[in-house]
């Protein structure tokens, strides 16, 4: 529990009105209740007078009636008083009895291991993480200190994750990529073979799946976040900071860029290219090898400029119209030619 | 097992035929064997005369050679008896010996868990309900009576689940949302603190993710069905007897209807109202904020009426005609102002 | 290991170079170290003088400085020859200590039972398989001989599995189709009883869906191989050595042809029918009891041959510049009545 005061201080904001209230939580604007932290931008401050929550976050404006804190970016603060307020799930250090820690595998201080987790030989667990119960931690696998593994996530051997990565229930880690040549009749598999990095800072949503490289590597660099039900196929290698929404999909060796932003349900094809800072929007359908240049928006299936999608589908909408038009231009040139006889 | 005439009095159905005929299980008209119940309607009612099996639900019509049953709706009446003739798989009451129930949390009468399920502390197990093996249920999780949760599944901390709630193996409750800021450099993630509530009679499909609300409650409603592989995302409330086909996504904060239809593969973006009993079709994709009324039908991406969708795909598919007549036009017109000199 | 002639004569290719270097992996021609076998097919060539692989598989031509195989088909002897050179990881046969074989389930010679695992009742396991921990063998499963089951893997009751199927961790088989009839109010179960069927040298994908059949069976038939996150519904039957991609739907009672491929994020809706090598393009949408004929390409939203679809996209394309000459049409035709007076 803190005061308004000191989130205030915390969050180097100027605060206004009851600087001892109590707050233990956070919650939202409309249903937010005593005790919460809420916060206002744009259109919603007009909901600040009448809330319930004890303290709001607003980007300027004087309520009096009511406590509240001026902050440059309401969400990004509120999203930092939430972390300071709000401590994680605290589990107990230690290995549970009924883990299974296979010899030569390395358990950092201050681990905790629950129940019906395997850390197969050679894998290494860094200090102060987390691994709930049901976890697979493959032979070799490396992870980093102050990770969060929640319940049944599977990682592949020799996966190798950074500080700090929170991996939600049911993801997989590192599985085959899928990679078979027919040979006439069936197909033979190429033995998947490479790596998988997870950078630092990574979230990874449940039940999203990764492929390790099928040679090389698949990479996810520091501070990329993955939503839901995403798969990641062999030797992707996605930039710094990128976000990915839900059952988005990504083919192998497709390439993502530094603080991309890739909506959900996307299909991005083999050998694509999103540079640094695109944005491609939900369901779009990304060609083979089809490259989406720094900062642009890309729309629609096959994926092109926003701008170019926004015409067409303009064009689109006005094709009934476009056909009654060279109707009518028919009857007067048939009329016109009549008449010329 | 039970005798068609059995079936006919718990249907309320007219019985034509052998009343003693012995039934034992359901099966299709046209594989149906022996000492199984099928159902036929519309234009499969051809196949009555010739089925194996023994005994048939039909609309009407008189079948000499067979034991059939004339019910108002057959395939309603099919479901209905299947209920009733083919129990659900027996799993003994009691707690297996492996699984581990934390101090402080209840579990009710006649409740079967199965081996290495963890009830984390205060979390509640109803009456009768069966907890198949590799199960996680969170801390403060409240599951109802009569509940059904298939191996692996994982529910978060808090995730309330009412009874009758029947969830498929892999399906992870009450995850964190995808919700971040960014502060220039690095996304900050948003505490996710709110609720998540499981109508009685709910179904959810295999490696199916709802997500727990941001601040509030992800609501999904009293009998509503979800097939597998679906994301339900943070604050998203979906109304009582809605069906969600498999692979649909919805985003943040959208809203759905009671009895409402969505389709398989649809995206659902943030904020979108799909209102009481409206229908979205396959792949549909339903940009933000969009409002779909009630009982309508909406087909396409952008997902639009049904008619207007029908309407343009008939023009796209006119459109090379279209192009060609244009082209006639202009050769005759210019054929005309040359003759005009 | 093995020497680069060994692996000439193993793979009936002709040795260039030095055959008694030493091949300890496999690797990929830009990034292959000392000790790798990589290869190169079409463009890839002009890398094989610079590459760092001690070994290189190629089509034809001559690399003087280079220890080279040649080859009818370079990748698939690559993948050949990684399968020999490279064992599976070892599973050490034997039960885990925490496993439970429930009292009539069977388990063959030589196979490995992780932690964690329970085999139900009058299960069987067959030689040789490999079941890693944490998987789930409902009552009365068949797993034939030689398989390998990921972490994770929940098999429903009565799914059958052949011979030297691989199935990756977190892939639900056999789960309950999405079969609901609406009662005016409320869905009533259809009573999922069918079989499931999963033929020899399958291949699923990490957190993939198959559900049993509704009455009948669901067949995966022998030699297909299904990608991570990927939805089969009930009674949908797969042909022989089919591909499917990732995060492809198939709903229920479809029918996929032998050796068709279905790329990435396909859907296709209930009672199609794709016949025999047809292939079907990434994100396509297929109608209800669509058919594509064998052999062919089909594309797009709603699916239609490749033809047809480009044709549709280019002038589609073309629309702007379409709706201008019906502009400049218009005011010519207009003029050309003004002059007539």
């Amino acid at each position: 529990m803190k005061t308004a005061q000191e989130i205030a201080d915390f969050l180097g904001g100027t605060l206004h009105g009851n600087g001892s209230v109590e707050i233990q939580s956070v919650g939202s604007l409309e249903r937010g209740a005593e005790g919460t932290l809420a916060y206002a931008e744009g259109k919603h401050v007009q909901h600040v007078a009448s809330t319930r929550a004890s303290c709001v976050l607003v980007p300027s404006g004087d309520y009096p009636d009511r406590t509240h804190i001026v902050v440059e970016h309401p969400r990004l603060a509120f999203a930092r008083a939430a972390q300071w307020l709000i401590p994680d799930e605290v589990r107990p250090p230690g290995v549970h009895a009924t883990a299974v820690i296979e010899a030569g595998a390395e358990v950092g201080p201050d681990v905790s291991i629950g129940a019906w987790t395997i850390v197969e030989a050679r894998a290494h667990i860094g200090r102060g993480s987390v691994v709930y119960p049901g976890c697979y931690i493959g032979t070799g696998c490396r992870v980093g200190d102050e990770c969060v593994l929640f319940p049944r996530v599977v990682l592949y051997p020799a996966t190798d994750v950074g500080d700090r990565v929170v991996i939600h229930a049911g993801a997989v880690i590192g599985s085959d990529g899928f990679g078979f040549v027919f040979d006439g009749t069936r197909h033979v598999k190429i033995r998947q073979v490479g790596r998988t990095t997870i950078g630092a800072d990574v979230e990874i949503g449940a039940n999203s799946c990764i492929d390790r490289g099928a040679l090389d590597e698949t990479l996810v660099d520091e501070g990329v976040k993955i939503d839901n039900l995403c798969q990641i196929a062999h030797n992707v290698r996605i930039g710094a900071h990128a976000t990915i929404s839900s059952q988005t999909g990504i083919a192998g060796s497709s390439t993502i860029g530094r603080r991309a932003t890739i909506a959900g349900q996307v299909g991005i094809a083999d050998g694509c290219r999103i540079d640094d800072d695109a944005l491609v929007g939900a369901q779009c359908g990304v060609p083979t090898r089809k490259r989406v240049p720094a900062g642009d928006v890309f729309w629609g299936t096959p994926a092109r400029p926003l701008k170019t999608f926004k015409t067409q589908q303009a064009h689109l909408s006005r094709l009934p119209s476009l056909a009654a038009e060279v109707k009518r231009l028919r009857a007067e040139l048939d009329e016109l030619k009549a008449a010329r006889g």
